[in-house]
């Protein structure tokens, strides 16, 4: 069986649930333009959506970082250090890449349910 | 077990089964300088590749979509809203990367078998 | 159960197990500036962390590679198939992504345990 979590009309899922793990995706609420205001919005949200399936960043397994400059890395860091659970570190990787409008990061992870 | 589907002499696979899910992967068959075409034509492989594996885009859980420019990011979300099962909509992200060659678009797949 | 792999204080695991599939990455030891030595590096870390993990390279299931110039994919294409179990490729996909330092490469992977 599949869960899934999806706003009415939409073509995509906030969160899919199959054999126990959760995916999640998120990017950050507000477009202010500091990685690490973004980074914190994001990872919050994250964090409501491992809730709303039934977990907890305790449980998270992977996360997949993609962010609009890599300079900006050690802002995430910061970010990610002050939210993680850090008696479950998660797999982690960080990359740089284009995103759509003001996006300065968005963020992929799996956790288990 | 392990299911893998490559061509003959290949050092990798289009497609793996592992605990009832099979990760798939495509580009686009032509290198018309379109997004929407190339998107069109990569989605055709990927549900080619699922059918394969026993499954259907119905069942898929997660798309990684990587594209060679976002701000065309609009073309490919009409290739995927035609093209989706509406039912049962895909957590997905789409990103910004370099591609190789004349490829506008690469996906990544996950789905239930 | 979850199982990790982590240095004693870091916030981030180097590989993490579930479902009896271990997600690992890696990026080079070294970080002399050609992309073939950095891909035989990266490659020798995720052989060990898959050996540390209980597995192999013979059980890889997917390969995500970011490199930081696509148009010297050739060099890591190189290194992939010299250091590939043939006899069950994985699935793989390689992207042009923007890394942190010196970087060249980084490789994310799942195995079955």
């Amino acid at each position: 069986m599949v869960g899934r979590f999806a706003n009415a009309i939409s073509t995509q899922s906030r969160s899919v649930i199959c054999n126990g793990i959760v995916t999640t995706v998120a990017v950050s609420e507000t477009k202010e333009l500091s990685l690490y205001v973004q980074a914190c919005s994001a990872l919050a949200v994250i964090e409501r959506n491992l809730i709303e399936a039934g977990t907890a960043k305790a449980r998270i397994l992977t996360a997949m970082v993609y962010i609009s400059d890599i300079n900006n890395k050690p802002e995430f860091n910061s970010a990610w250090d002050n939210w993680v659970d850090r008696s479950n570190p998660p797999l982690r990787a960080c990359f740089g890449a284009t995103l759509e409008g003001d996006d300065l990061i968005e963020i992929v992870v799996t956790a288990k349910v």
